[in-house]
């Protein structure tokens, strides 16, 4: 298995990450926002800070940031009909809402926050797959940023470190028998094993999720994929602090 | 009354529209899409073409345009729950969402369509006041693409001609007593009198709306309105037809 | 164009009201009713008055008008599904109760009503076209009633004027080139433009919505139909002065 | 027990019905439709032919006979929110809806209906008590006008006989003690025992639904109550056979 | 009629009750609960103790029971789609909630709780007719078991009894002219006349609900069933007694 | 790290499974069933078999397989609301009800099952701690013998084999440092990272779905995690393959 020759249809070798771009503050209106690319995928993720928490968490000295995913319905290749228009949320839409709450979550001390809520919204503008770890990496990035806004409102101490880390995701599968990193929409509908890797900037996780889609997979598959994820997870991490680096400076 | 003299927050005098931007082709998948601007105010318009009618129109030789509208849920300046969350569109949502579905249909001869659907959807990424004049005039040109896209494929045929006019809309309203073209939010809610005109290139009505926020208005008042609203779509109407040649060339 | 010469199916004129009926305090419950027919069209219409406002008009010393519209589902000549049974509000219910709304608040002074809430509901018993502005006709009636029900209990103070102004509304539209008023159903359908107006006693505009069904319309047939509809809804007005005299007297 | 000799507060004896009236025919678009008034209580039924029938029961070479109830948000004293806006029906409505469809069914030979659809409609316009039995005694006869309406339409057969009886409904409980007929709002809160019976024109039972509101009662209450509704259905079959009568004639 | 002498499919008489089981304290978490079966019928019903009574109930000093019933969607022969998954409950699940809670708060002095609540669920994993009645008679167990550990926990006075009377439910119905006693589903669907009589322990009825499934029935068909159903619901008051008693020993 | 003589609350060893029970048969109307009991946690589970699929399924000769899962409100230690009631199901249950569905899918040849759907239902009697994981293990049973019915009654085909291995699941979670083995609630809750596993009966890994709960988890944590529950699933698959053994002999 040499993963790092095989050519993919984008021209990319298997442990290579598509083009990813992050355009920080694309929203004016929010605390923080980030337009994140991902090759051909694109996800505007807004950081909407208020304060307090919600009744459940109050008294306790502690923060809550929350998330919520969604696709435009012609995010995709073919139109999908809008789940405010069906009256309910998909399973789908749920299950990656989720992640990106906890994958956040996972890098912030709530106690740092004080009582004020940071609520995540990652809306797909255009899916080529992997939208919800570019929606992961790209909600960090916006978090930063709503952090520093109620840092500079003074709505949280200026001693407080709520971020202990940084956080970003990647897709890896295996196709063909070869694990390959990043994969876009014709390559994950072709993957006999997808995986989501959630890890941190010091290289730990926080979330693997990993189906058969084809044939279950054994211990081997499973052990190179998840070192595939950890390098692309390492640099995305890079493109993150180097874009928070740029315009903080 | 002398609107023209008159200067606004923004440096625009009475009678000026907000920089406007098309930014046509924005989405790779859909078969006509556009990213249209009213200064700050931001929408991607794409239209979905699908061969066949809904059951109701099954049969009779016409095609149908339709349209939804909708709002991130932090294009706005604080965040609004999404629909999908609640479970139910408001009634915002769906009269916009009409009311571009009509405008549209004013200029779309639907024979010349065959049995065939455009679907247009109008997404809000950025909201400053004008969101549906916006929308309306950005959804033309991507369903002006979509139907470009249908004739290429032979879904309609080569010599017809599903579009008889072009269509655009803008809002008008009366600030401090002063007709204004084209309101930014902060002027918006301060207008005594708020009215959007959808009208076609050839300067005919569509759709006339027109609202007392806070006093009743008076004929006089009406007149100027309609003046200054057909000047603002002319103007619209030079936009789209020089984004839609430009391309085309 | 001669309209007054013009005769309609049911023998009315071009500029002529189908015969207009207000019974005052239809309802034993309600603090302010009226059924209004336009012709067959029949809307009961209920003023509720309760002491309080929503929480987010609370404590600004200012009153509250809202309505809601709806159908009977054998209102009109094919039965509808219930919206209660579907789990949802269509768009042009949502519409039309926004509409009435609107119209209704255009001519109260809310604080003259002190923090209290006035929920007007206008249900369609019969629908022969123009329900919309024979619910605003009829809605101000009751509107009327209820406020001077909370002068007698003493819940709005004795000199406080919450009615600055009356309200009633009318269809007109242009059927075979012909400006007609007040149009029944069988005409709606035919209509090339169809408007609703929304006017004060004092013949001011309170809302225009022009819609082009057919083919979009110039500004001397704008003008035409608003001249209509001003005729038109002075004459409604006379009929609620009538009522509202005739009982009070 | 003496109950006919109890005095109530409308005047009424204990086993007095109140104002029983049935406006025949008072929707102008309803194949069958009656304005049904117990005293206060307005209920208009109306009832809606179709042809086919649902899915399950195609086939079968028998018709279908189904009820929806519902109430207007101010028919009662204070203004309840609207199920179409709450987005739910509640339990309440539909019981009433089911009671009334299986009531009407008793005295329905589908067989004589043929694959058609009668769609009845009770909504209650001002509520007093007694809006369910109300309801089916006038959905009755909007009931029999629309298989009358589809026989002279040549729908079903000109020997058809498809009602096999009539059907009637009233409340009865008991009050201090004494079994009373046809409850009004004021004593239905007060009853300790509260009963519906819908019986037959020729006096069988279709449905008895007795609850123990305060505290349980005892086989002779029960015989006492059942006694007093046979007598106020066999009241109420003698209206309908008069109301029908009138007008067919 | 001698109905003791029929012989039903599963062996029984006329007037025989099915094999009845109540497993009491099925239940680990529940404060009070019963897997109750009367014969293929299974229902598990708990009780949920709270503090507290709904908003508008609040400052009487009285508590509140209330009830929720649901089916397992395989509880029945064929696969039933969820209420939760269509997003509203059946008019058929609303009507035995509402039953349920009306039977128990029948036996119920809400004095006796103080400002508490108890929460009834019953879900039917097993469904061969009759599961109503016995949802009520396994779910006077599990109320009786919760308001005994209430006052354990001291949560209501040692002297106070909530407890005014046992309740116990059956069905009976006439088949073939017969009247039987707890019909399993088979027989339910050929009953002619179905009635489900909810009774306490001292024999006084709370409910009487008969429905004419097949033909209308007369006063003395009536006076049979009711004869039967006071017979099967003092054999279950019996049964209800010794369960309580054996494991309160 | 020497997890097997950690000592736990229940007594057992950290790789110790709870006393696990399948109760194959369990309801008398499914296809399939299987009452599974991990510990406490107790699950019901049906398998459903109809002939037919899907409509985007169809024509493709290959079969399907989905599953829901749910809570009996009271399940829980504290009562939760019923979805059915909310009007909506949660993403937890939503991203349950997919896991379970996948799992079984791993293992199933869709051709060998024809057209025809096998709808599997997992509903939660008592909750304590691997709910999921007991589902997809007694889904498994109750999956196999709705095939078995499915041969036996001729609905596929005598030599198809549509089950390619056998499926089980078990929740792993690292405790004060220490690996642990089907963690039950107490445990899950104070869980730094909690995993589950979904693998075959031959040791291939079907889902893999590891979540830091507190801080995040290096590579070491996790290589022993995985080696902890393909350990606990053989042992789980032992248990599916004695009680399919036994009662099919």
């Amino acid at each position: 298995m040499t993963p790092t020759t095989a050519v993919r249809a984008d021209g990319r070798t298997a442990d290579e990450l598509r083009v990813v771009t992050i355009e920080r503050g694309w929203s004016e209106h929010a605390e923080g926002s980030a337009l994140v690319s991902f090759g051909r995928t694109k996800v505007l993720c807004t950081a909407s800070f208020t304060n307090g928490v919600p009744r459940w968490m109050s008294g306790k000295g502690r923060g809550w940031v929350t998330a919520e995913y969604a696709m435009l319905p012609r995010a995709t290749n073919t139109r999908n009909d809008r789940e405010s228009v069906k009256g309910r949320i998909g399973g789908r839409t749920h299950e990656i809402s989720r992640l990106i709450g906890r994958s956040l979550r996972a890098v912030v001390d709530t106690k740092g926050l004080g009582e004020n809520t940071i609520q995540i919204d990652c809306d797909v503008l255009q899916a080529d797959g992997g939208t919800r770890t570019a929606a992961i990496t790209g909600a960090y990035v916006a978090l930063a940023d709503a952090i520093e806004w109620a840092r500079e409102k003074k709505f949280i101490g200026q001693r407080a470190k709520p971020l202990i880390d940084t956080v970003s995701a990647v897709s890896v599968g295996i196709i063909d028998g070869v694990p390959m990193l990043d994969l876009a929409y014709v390559e994950d509908v072709r993957a006999e094993t997808d995986m989501n890797v959630v890890a941190t900037g010091r290289g730990l996780f926080v979330e693997v999720q990993g189906t058969a889609e084809g044939a279950p997979f054994d211990r081997r598959e499973l052990d190179s994929l998840l070192d595939l994820a950890l390098d692309g997870t390492a640099e995305l991490t890079r493109i993150q602090q180097s874009v928070l680096a740029r315009i903080e400076a």
